[in-house]
């Protein structure tokens, strides 16, 4: 039985016919060691851009489920173009797309689960010598309707892939060499993470680190599938292990920095402090489509009994929201809504923080160290979030970078 | 029970986001007729012309199937664009491809044939009171494989949807007024012609009138399905009728002249004279996909017993058929191939030629006026082609236009 290996390139691997044939390269490498090899693609540079911007020039708020039609038409051309440099090889290939193979999703437009996919075609495929080319970031619908996954879903599509074929491997391979501490653009000397946890990979990836989307890193995780983050202008090098081995997560506390700065905050002010309105507001947003981050709740502190609660949301949600959130104000019955776009979030992830006394000062003070606000702090088990204003984020980045000893001195 | 009324439009009518709504007022207004309407339609502009160059810088003779999956993603594009401008006016639309729809075809890439249209998903959308906007060209296999019709497919899609519904009716919306005695853009008097018969318009289409494609004619044939030509820029204007109507055939000799430049003559020379020998050679072009036009076999006038074998081919056959010619010719034995790229074909069409004497003598003395040499000619009952030199079609084309009295007298 051959061993499988699940190749993915985003768009900017394949934004031009040279790339196409790089990746084609890629690929017939690993099929000639042996393998049977399955690719996803994303739509080639900037296609979904254009589709976007002409979808808007006809509708402000196109319907969601034509914007799925739109955009699964980018990834057609990038699988075609990529099985057609594969056969220059002399190798043989198939580009297949959602509803060929048949991954099934929910039946939710831009933002759907995979629930299923079907292997027949793929593995027929696998039986007559070809290399596989999927697309990726989309699915049907039970009734064959077009989903897509929204951001992150060629990742997603191909880790999901890996896990119902029982793949060796999920090769990501992107622009950048690996998982870094802190983005290198950033902070120039930041080591790369040789192997790294689903659940710090999760945790830098919820927080920022754009390398892997934490969706995808979910469901590596569910299926455990070895995930590999790796360049495809020097697929030489091995990149980054995202693996289940436990024992990694004694190596170091803080294991990577990341910074967003594509959130806005919410502020609901004077909500009445009564059960289940939190609980209505957050289920109000979710049949919205709109995904929270952070939450904060304080204290009731007025006399009045009313409570602010404060959270936040991706810029792209906040973008296509109206007056949705206006809306839900009325219903819960706030009296203010407050937007800051102004902010960013920096966040230290390692999965050894819980147990370490002082971590959370040791960030702190860094920031304070250059005469920055914070302006809302979070915690999970394996991070810490703090907002502060948009433009001091890259300082605070390489600054925490520096206190907790995350640049370069050789591979983590 | 509504009336269905079919649309299509072609690249140049959806060729930007203003063009498309444009197009979307037109379906509107039909459907605020109070009728049931579907919309084909074809990529955008030069989409396709564009998909095309991608995949030549990736291979020069790419794969038939990926070409398929590639060039089916245009409509995709221009469908769910076409959908949401129809939205944007308040009405109920939703666009579907050829999968979703079940348009069926022979499993021949590149140029299939429609074999049968499932309707249920079209009704279901005209009951829940949505105008149906389907992609053009494109039609899958049993087995799920995506085809494209080859040219002129999008009006065939068209036209083979409307006879599947009992439509009404199918408008070709196209950038000119509708069908005309000759190219306006070569004969600028030429007159437009208000009602023609399937046959005529057939021959017509068949010997270069591009308006309509000859396989959307024959397919309107079959299925008696009135189709109606007339300009996405003036949708007032009724345009040019296609229908069974045969009394029609007797109002003029010659309806039309058309000019097809885009032909190349191929003579086999020195072909043994015995029997099978035309016919393994037209065989064997059928199993390549090219398509023969005019075809001349004159006597055998050697002592050693051989023939010439004559015929034209598309330029585009003739572009992509590579070494086939010189195969075909080692297999069949003929001692040469000659390839002629300078010609054209001009032709006169009409359903009362037959009866009519003088026609052809008409037609040949308006070509020798101009001093032009015709190289070759064939007739069928309606039409009488000749093949001249490429930059002398124009001229003849206008002198045969004045010769026949089919310039502009108020419209035929």
């Amino acid at each position: 039985m051959k061993k499988i290996i699940v190749q993915k390139f985003g768009g900017s691997s394949v934004a031009d016919a040279e790339k196409i044939k790089n990746v084609a390269k890629i690929a017939v490498k690993e099929k000639e060691l042996g393998n049977d090899v399955l690719v996803v693609v994303s739509a080639m540079g900037k296609t979904t851009d254009g589709l976007v911007k002409l979808a808007r020039e006809i509708s402000p708020n196109p319907n969601p489920r034509e914007m799925d039609m739109l955009l699964s038409t980018g990834e057609g051309v990038s699988i075609a173009l990529l099985a057609m440099a594969i056969q220059e090889t002399g190798h043989k290939a198939r580009s297949l797309n959602a509803m060929q193979i048949g991954i099934l999703t929910e039946a939710i437009h831009q933002n759907a689960r995979i629930t299923a996919i079907a292997t027949e075609r793929i593995k027929e495929a696998f039986a007559n010598d070809e290399i596989v080319i999927v697309a990726g970031f989309q699915g049907i619908t039970e009734d064959n309707e077009i989903t897509t996954l929204g951001r992150g879903g060629s990742d997603t599509s191909a880790v999901a892939l890996a896990g119902v074929l029982n793949a060796e491997r999920c090769d990501i391979y992107t622009d950048v060499d690996g998982v870094y501490t802190a983005d290198p653009r950033i902070v120039p000397n930041a080591a790369m993470i040789k192997e790294i946890s689903y659940g710090e990979m999760l945790e830098l990836a919820r927080v920022g680190a754009k390398v892997l989307h934490p969706r995808s890193v979910e469901t590596a995780k569910n299926v455990n599938m070895q995930v590999r983050v790796r360049s495809t202008f020097h697929p030489e090098n091995e990149g980054s292990l995202v693996t289940s081995k436990q024992n990694l997560e004694l190596m170091s506390h803080v294991r990577g920095i990341a910074s967003d700065k594509k959130q806005v905050r919410v502020v609901f002010s004077c909500v009445p402090d009564t059960p289940g309105i939190a609980a209505k507001l957050f289920r109000r947003l979710c049949e919205e489509n709109i995904s929270v981050d952070m939450i904060i709740q304080s204290y009731a502190r007025r006399q009045n009994k009313s409570n602010d609660i404060t959270f936040t949301i991706s810029e792209d949600d906040y973008k296509r929201s109206g007056d949705i959130l206006w809306r839900v104000r009325e219903e819960i019955g706030a009296i203010e809504v407050h937007i800051n776009e102004d902010i960013a979030k920096v966040s230290i992830v390692g999965a050894g923080m819980v147990d370490t006394p002082g971590i959370a000062a040791t960030m702190f003070e860094a920031i304070a160290g250059l005469g920055v606000n914070i302006k809302m702090i979070a915690t999970s088990e394996i991070k810490i979030s703090c907002l502060v204003s948009r433009n001091e984020a890259d300082e605070c980045v390489k600054a925490l970078c520096k206190a907790f000893e995350l640049e370069e001195t050789g591979v983590l």
